[in-house]
């Protein structure tokens, strides 16, 4: 019997780098095709989905299955291309763990592109893009984008505000006080496309807070009383940020 | 030469049952003992802060260390006794490592009690509750909390909502669609206490979404259209409610 595979939350997604269209066949390889066999226990006529960041979201049906791939066909489009609201993340690399959460959180939150800025009191200065990357996938297919963020490598806070584009608003979660709460900032901000800016454990240096607060395209914003740290500050912020200005609303 | 003891982010605090005032005297043991004798090496004279959820946040003098002890004196109350807004989280049980940052990061954003329930498609039903006030505490110190939000023990769904105080409005993460998006439903909320409630992965069974819906004490509301991991959703609404309703506003 034909099934449709899925797991708690929904169908069964993959990302493929391969165009997508009607009757083009696709072959699943590697880690995806170990998870669709040994742990799907795929079979032919069982139906996936499947995106690719280009072509929208197409079902498609298992063909072949072998030992380490297993060929798929797609039938039907469900989902035309679309892509999230036009939201970064620049934040300051946490450790692993926190590193990964904030990873897939952040793409189930809808960013579009994660950037890993270097300050002065930032701790950790190893970033795994690669690993972000696996965990950026991994997290789309399960929350139904047909997008992936874009991992970037990471820069220094000085080249990354160089080279910053002024039409992408700043907001800047500032732990120093003396700015608007989060969501009264976000509802007297222009509409544009955004960046919500976190700083390490410890925060900013005041060089760069200072650096920060004095740029025209920047919102500093307060996050309340509370010591968050870094990863909970960036969730937080994107949360707010999609519930005020993005596609929450 | 004497210090303050920090950590990234601020000044060492610790939680503890004993009562706090001026000239008394804390035993510090066990794992806090540990922390602070071996991995911040404190000796006589160094100052750290002390909470019990009671009588403020204190200053206080390491006066003596053994190998296993650590001996504190009381100087000056820092902080007066206060209270986090009125908010609890409700939420299905998720796996450890979820677990863990979930407790975390809601004790970061400021919730009073966190309540596990037991829906019809929870698949974690074990929960250490013993790990989550240690989890708990440990983010309440980071935070500058001067309170730890109570755990409570898990309830079914039926028993949970049968002994429901009419006076608590939930905030119901209803992932059915036809409910008004998060902030402007707040917005136009009474004030009142409230109580974060959300599924496990799966959402919750219609017969359970039906009685929460029909419930005049519940505002469904929703999180957009992306599918959001159970402990993404409670983190997200418990932000958006601190920006809304709460002491970020």
């Amino acid at each position: 019997m034909s099934d449709d595979l899925t797991y708690p939350g929904g169908k069964l997604r993959l990302f493929v780098e391969a165009p997508l269209g009607a009757n083009g066949r696709v072959v699943i390889e590697e880690g995806q095709a170990h998870y669709l066999l040994h742990v799907m226990r795929a079979k032919p006529g069982d139906r996936i989905s499947l995106f690719n960041g280009r072509d929208g979201e197409w079902l498609a049906e298992v063909k072949e299955t072998a030992k380490r791939t297993c060929t798929v066909e797609c039938t039907v489009r469900i989902e035309p291309q679309s892509e999230v609201p036009d939201l970064w993340l620049v934040f300051a690399p946490v450790k692993k763990t926190p590193a990964d959460y904030l990873t897939q959180k952040a793409t189930e939150l809808g960013v579009r592109v994660l950037q890993p800025v270097l300050t002065r009191r930032t701790i950790v200065t190893r970033v795994n893009t690669e690993r972000m990357c696996a965990n950026a996938v991994e997290a789309a297919e399960q929350s139904g984008r047909v997008t992936v963020p874009e991992i970037r490598e990471p820069l220094s806070f000085d080249k990354l505000l160089a080279a910053w584009p002024a039409e992408r608003r700043i907001l800047f979660c500032d732990e120093g006080g003396d700015c608007l709460p989060i969501a009264e900032a976000l509802r007297q901000a222009p509409a544009a496309p955004w960046a919500v800016f976190t700083g390490p454990e410890g925060g900013f240096d005041p060089a760069e807070r200072a650096a920060l607060r004095a740029l025209p395209h920047v919102t500093p914003v307060s996050l309340g009383g509370r010591i968050l740290r870094a990863d909970t500050a960036a969730l937080a912020a994107l949360a707010v940020w999609q519930s005020v200005c993005g596609d929450w609303h």
